[in-house]
């Protein structure tokens, strides 16, 4: 594979991170995974946009503009024919420890590739128990690096036997999977959590609220018992979901062909 | 500087992370920070218990014994005189992409150093309304890679002019600072925050719990506005507090000084 790092392409094996960069050592920094459509990347505008939104709520100034993102990210895709995604990762670069930012910050910009994946079939989903989302935290806004509790939330879905695990937020209420927004049949309408119950503000959520498709709606756990139809999206794809808890629903196959419609 | 990586010694400009690596694409990981005295680690087996206890949370094998992680900290310490503190950070390593670990993990070991810290003045602390902890989050307990809230806070702080910000959690009662445990006078007794409100089992905080100097209770904004004195600990020092959101204390030199013996 073929990266970006340091302004320039690279091989991946010879790419170095430093020891004492802040995304390593304090998780401080962003991330985008962007789907790749005949080479080249999907929805930029937004994924860029969701980008520069995440680096203000840490005040993290980019020395980079949209075109120089760009350009980087056409080159990684070039230069990895065959690939299904990029992920865009920026931290806050290298610095002595302690919490506080220095004076001159030296942001870290990798680009690194992944082959497209196949149809995942549909999922069956628990709730994690084993940890929550905190919608207080403006991270549960942005894509920050700091990834930890969808790690233990999808561990407990492999131990359980299941394809993925829904989060609650702290009051209860559901948010998201480990790494795509939730949509839920309820009532005859499509419905996802709002971001104030701490779903990620996804590129794929924000296409279909914007299409009408889909309304923003709180979701307790109940609603997930009856729900007649549920499915996963995020920037790389839609799954239906099969299962929640052992509830079974019937699967959105109409829903999911408009859906990907809007997200062509 | 001198770190570990990849089971030995070597220059930090040469040492290379891995840009697949987990802890910096996901935070997936752990660190523990450990004062130097005498250029020898102190309560060196309570972090590696620490770390064992994080590992465990994280469902993540560490592959070294304790005597290899001590031989490799001491070899750190010693190509570093003069350090004050030494930094240990495991992370899952590298990895395909994925939140799902992969089935052979080969994690690594960062072992790095830092020089002796002057001592600090009386801190004047915010309250962080930026964001706060989840102590619903196992995350909460262990010391993950997973900074960004700390980080957040202490921004806040600095542009508020502040040392410090103290972090509440999700149901607003007091948890800790950004990187040490709070220690507060109410009452004629010293408390500190429950880790069930979200404090970290800190080292420091450990040994004066065990000492009989501070009991666990909850802290609620008002015991903060109310209190006559209070301090910071973690495992690098104690800091004394001179002030929180403009409520002035009792600087706490005797009491430093009892928990300066306590900790040596």
């Amino acid at each position: 594979m073929m990266v970006w790092l340091d302004d320039r392409l690279q091989p991946a094996a010879a790419a170095r991170i430093a020891p004492t960069d802040r995304g390593l050592l304090l998780g401080d920094g962003l991330f985008e995974t962007i789907r790749l459509s005949g080479g080249a990347p999907s929805h930029l505008s937004r994924h860029l946009a969701r980008l520069s939104d995440g680096a203000a709520v840490l005040d993290l100034p980019l020395p980079w503009t949209d075109a120089m993102l760009a350009e980087a990210l056409a080159a990684v895709a070039a230069a990895n024919p065959g690939a299904g995604s990029l992920r865009l990762t920026v931290t806050r670069g290298p610095a002595p420890r302690g919490l506080l930012p220095p004076a001159v910050v030296q942001p870290t910009l990798l680009i690194t590739a992944a082959p497209a994946a196949d149809p995942l079939p549909p999922a069956r989903l628990i709730l994690a128990r084993s940890t929550c989302r905190n919608a207080h935290s403006p991270l549960s806004r942005i894509k920050s690096l700091n990834y930890g509790d969808g790690v233990l939330a999808r561990q407990e879905a492999a131990r359980a036997g299941a394809d993925d695990a829904l989060l609650l937020n702290t009051s209860g209420m559901v948010a998201e999977a480990t790494a795509a927004c939730l949509f839920l049949r309820r009532a005859g309408r499509w419905i996802t959590p709002p971001v104030a119950d701490g779903a990620l503000p996804g590129i794929a959520r924000g296409l279909l609220l914007e299409a009408g498709f889909v309304a923003e709606e709180r979701v307790t756990v109940e609603d997930l018992a009856q729900a007649e139809s549920a499915f996963l999206a995020n920037s790389l794809g839609l799954r239906a979901v099969a299962a929640v808890e052992g509830h079974w629903m019937t699967l959105p196959e109409l829903a999911l062909t408009a859906a990907a419609r809007i997200l062509a």
